[in-house]
């Protein structure tokens, strides 16, 4: 039975909600990484992201600048590093160093991939809309890598106060 | 560790992924309903959610005679409707009836509402883009109904082949 709520606290069920990371660099060729909740798939010929990021984010700036970023999908093993580089700013600090986030080169774009992430996609900026209140960055996918630990599962924010934590289907 | 491969193959490391009933009224009175994966929350202040629904979608369609629509969490118990509303096309057949779904009546839009979801959020039409192959509705929230079963959980997509169940997080 449905009762009539106040729409924020209809969206607290919305959980658990997917979670990514996605990485940047400036044009001085410093890295930089951010948590993502606000995300889906939104092509599949070709493969295309939607990520809400605040225009005030260093991300935000670096995509402006380079065109490029990937969107990664931190593992259910990366709940601290996701919970960290998603509570501190870019600007002055480096993320990917003091998270420990381990990186390498991408193929095609000008952003580091997450050797631990269960799966990167290198994307190429394709627009950015803002119906609301936050910018929308649609990224074309050009390359994609995955894991070699084929078991290994996505993180996902599984309540209140970014709770982060991996979770398996139940049976019906 | 990282290998490269190809997108659609990286892209099978998505799931779970959150599934969302989309409900719509035609011109003529009759209900629709759909099921659609790719959907994100994209603004909270007034709240947004974006959606990638199929032009030749009966839902499409109705979407673009009323401006409005209704966006519903299914509850894990809905597994059975949610496939089948998301096999088969609204326009020579009655989804809602044929799936069993139960509907009420919305507060300010015109479209039904889903009794046994978990929560239920009536969207007016913000804009409609189309980045890439498939058009993006976002509309935004001006109506919220919750379930008043509070431990009832949201359905996902949780595998290949449109496999639908509940999920629970896992301790770290």
């Amino acid at each position: 039975m449905q009762k009539e709520t106040d729409i924020e606290k209809a969206l607290l069920r919305k959980y658990p909600e997917q979670v990514v990371l996605v990485t940047t660099r400036n044009k001085e060729g410093k890295n930089n990484v951010m948590a993502v909740g606000w995300t889906a798939i939104v092509s599949s010929d070709p493969v295309m992201f939607v990520l809400g990021i605040d225009e005030e984010a260093c991300t935000y700036q670096n995509i402006l600048g380079t065109k490029q970023f990937v969107v990664s999908f931190p593992s259910e093993k990366m709940a601290k590093e996701t919970l960290f580089v998603g509570s501190v700013h870019g600007y002055k600090r480096d993320k990917i160093q003091e998270s420990g986030l381990e990186i390498q080169e991408a193929k095609i774009v000008n952003a580091p991939v997450l050797v631990d992430a269960v799966a990167n996609f290198e994307c190429k900026l394709v627009e950015i809309t803002k119906p609301g209140d936050c910018p929308l960055v649609v990224g074309q996918v050009v390359y994609a890598w995955e894991n070699t630990d084929e078991h290994l599962k996505r993180l996902y924010t599984v309540g209140t106060d970014h709770k982060l934590a991996g979770v398996r289907p139940i049976e019906p």
